[in-house]
């Protein structure tokens, strides 16, 4: 039987949203896996909305999930109505968006909290010894979302994204763009895409790892 | 010296902007052809505003170059201030805002309007024999841009945007998704992509295979 992943979107737009080259590439792997895909979002507002030319915030009110639909030609379920049942795997694709609407971490660092769904969905993965795969800044969540000692990579360890990981407990493991961070025991793949200075063709690579590598372990 | 496309969005989502796989697939074969290219868009705003989850216009007014700029990243030009002397290429991408902000297609069809400085600059380009793409719907301009005669696809003829070109006066000819339509004398490349019932990884071809024809001709 095919199997069947789960895509978590946080909105769309790399600065308030998910990084639309990632939420891309990871879709387009899936696809030239022949593995079907479903992506999803939680149905609330982002905590806001920022003009991607000038990086001004505009006085708007944004729902992450009608945003989202955006990425996926508007095929798209809320995030509270998925049961990780139906899945094999989950990837969450990065973007601001992951550390402003699906987590604090923008705001409040290490004290962050993170959606209430999206712990429930990617636990509920984790708890059936399925695979979950992190890109970018998505990394960031991983100490809350599996405990102390997870190994995981936001790229460099000076970045202070990685600093904050190991404060919150992760084994943060240097990456390369084009290579993952995998840890075995709990089935986690991470690979650090645009939290490094790089081109959408490396980004390519390096979300294509990681989508084999979760694949392998569903 | 390293050739420079310019690519010509028009929003950020299929149903009212730029269709984002098509932007996103565009962008990551210039690159992995080692290529640089420069996104631009018109500084105009939107048509409307789609919930792309539900169909349904939202009373909101979003900036054509300032949502496309959600699509790389913030990197992107005003097409108005853009000089196609600067440029080896340019592609256009396909969703319904090509149809609707580049152009009055969607609304007045073979009666259609296009765009000021996208007519400047791709005639700008096509006058100095340099190559065009375009994906999607955006061939549904071929006739006015190039004049009668010109050979472009948009998928089956039986289409009706398909019909359309051909009532403008182009020849119309029917494309697979993972080919490309090719008008030798005009340097026009054009591929049908979502113009059909598709998945990612046969865009990801089709757009390949147009990538490659236009920087083999620039």
């Amino acid at each position: 039987m095919s199997k069947k992943v789960a895509v978590i979107l946080s909105g769309c737009g790399v600065f308030d949203g998910a990084e639309v080259y990632e939420a891309t590439l990871v879709q387009l792997r899936l696809d030239e896996a022949g593995v079907e895909y479903q992506c999803m979002a939680p149905n609330v507002n982002q905590m806001h909305v920022l003009n991607h030319i000038t990086g001004q915030e505009m006085q708007e009110t944004r729902n992450v999930m009608v945003e989202a639909a955006r990425l996926c030609r508007g095929n798209i379920v809320d995030l509270a109505e998925a049961n990780p049942n139906d899945y094999d795997a989950v990837i969450v694709p990065g973007g601001f968006g992951v550390a402003k609407n699906l987590s604090s971490f923008a705001v409040d660092g290490t004290d962050m909290t993170i959606n209430a769904d999206l712990v429930r969905f990617v636990q509920g993965i984790h708890k059936q010894s399925k695979p979950v795969g992190l890109v970018c800044i998505a990394p960031a969540l991983a100490p809350k979302l599996f405990g102390e000692g997870v190994a995981c990579t936001l790229g460099s360890s000076e970045d202070d994204a990685a600093k904050a990981v190991m404060a919150m407990g992760a084994n943060h493991v240097p990456c390369a763009v084009d290579e993952v961070c995998i840890d075995e025991e709990r089935k986690l793949v991470t690979t650090p895409a645009y939290m490094l200075d790089i081109r959408i063709s490396q980004a390519a690579v390096g979300i294509g790892k990681l989508v084999e590598a979760v694949l392998a372990r569903a």
